[in-house]
């Protein structure tokens, strides 16, 4: 089984809209908050990536909404890693409310340099992401 | 062929992130720019839909990225509907930057009333959808 | 002294800009979170008090920058009430990392109901309100 | 007279919050829309200045909320510079709906390099900008 990691967010009112549930386009940026923790315990912060020249910009995603999500509720953000390439990711995740599913997603990465040129995803990180992927210890 | 309606927006600083391009969420923005317009065209703006109880929350969606897009840059969103059922749409959307593909969409939508739950798309509403779809007039 | 309430945040990668720091605007969203915190703690939940029609619109704000911050960055923000009005109160924020202040900021709130016309505070929040501005016990 | 140039945007859905009114952050992201007309109009697009190593984050900014504002609705923003010194500005905004003023902001901002290091308002810029201000042909 694969390695999930779990991330805890409070709905900000902010990320409301006039239905009075969470605007839908938030549930991206909940993601990439999971994704953020994700590669920060595989040892990797995603802000050390970057500043070593290797960036993931999103060029897919998808999503699949539940149940409407509230104002002040705390939501859990599973994700894992679901496919990997030499020079791709894709991550899975899964935002919980006590036990219920609330939305479902799919991000996919590409891997670029500064330049924003693709590259092969550095071998120490393609290793912790194989490992993670496994779960192998 | 289906209506296809054109919004343009002008890439706002705000609208970015440390990579130096747009990011992503905001894909999700610009198609409910679109959406806005779409409707409005056939003459049914979502502001007065929602007053008259009639919702359409974003139950699924996704998008692929094709090109970055920068700060300043002025995109055009092409916004046309691609499946109607009694209780539900699909739009589908493409961002370009003169002649070129920047990010291709698609949004699905359930239509709910004020208290979120499914209802059917009003008669009126749905022949104009209808009538948009198939772009008979 | 007046209750002082903390919060913690880590900087989103969707809060940065293309200059590489979190986007001013987000300052007024982290100021929110901390005055999120402040009520609950209080006792009155604002999703409570929103929906038995107590509401506090913004209606002036204003804050000053002092340091840069980063994606991943954990910032600590301090919310205390500065001023309490029959019908307005007004917030004052420190936003901090690890000891070192980053912005500072003030929100003042006007009380509404439902329909967005003034009304009085409530009797029951206006003396919480009241106690944790003087931090009597 | 000062230089006053006019941006109009139509309210964002995304950008209203469960309130049913506009999301107070958003204020200072139309204000940024607004300056970022005034200095292209000037001959000076915002994206050629940070190209060039020269960029204005905002350090202090407020604003003051007179009407609240609705999803779809049309606004106008005024933007006009108000102060200008060697290594800083300060603009000014009246946010408008058909005669009406919605919000009024102020923003100031310090002019830096790429590394985020103070510098002089460049001559050619600081002269467009002084002419600006006073409106002069």
């Amino acid at each position: 089984m694969a390695l999930v990691t779990e991330s805890e967010i409070v709905l900000r009112y902010a990320e409301t809209d006039r239905m009075g549930v969470a605007y839908h386009a938030n549930y991206l940026v909940w993601m990439e908050v999971g994704r953020t923790d994700y590669l920060a315990r595989l040892g990797f912060p995603y802000s050390s990536l970057e500043a070593a020249g290797v960036m993931f910009p999103t060029c897919d995603a998808s999503f699949r909404l539940y149940k409407p999500s509230y104002y002040e509720e705390r939501l859990r953000i599973e994700t894992r890693l679901e496919k990997l390439r030499s020079r791709k990711v894709v991550f899975g995740y899964r935002v919980m409310r006590s036990g219920e599913l609330v939305v479902s997603g799919r991000t996919e990465h590409i891997c670029v340099n500064a330049k924003l040129r693709v590259q092969k995803i550095p071998v120490p990180l393609f290793e912790a992401l194989g490992r993670a992927l496994d779960n192998r210890k």
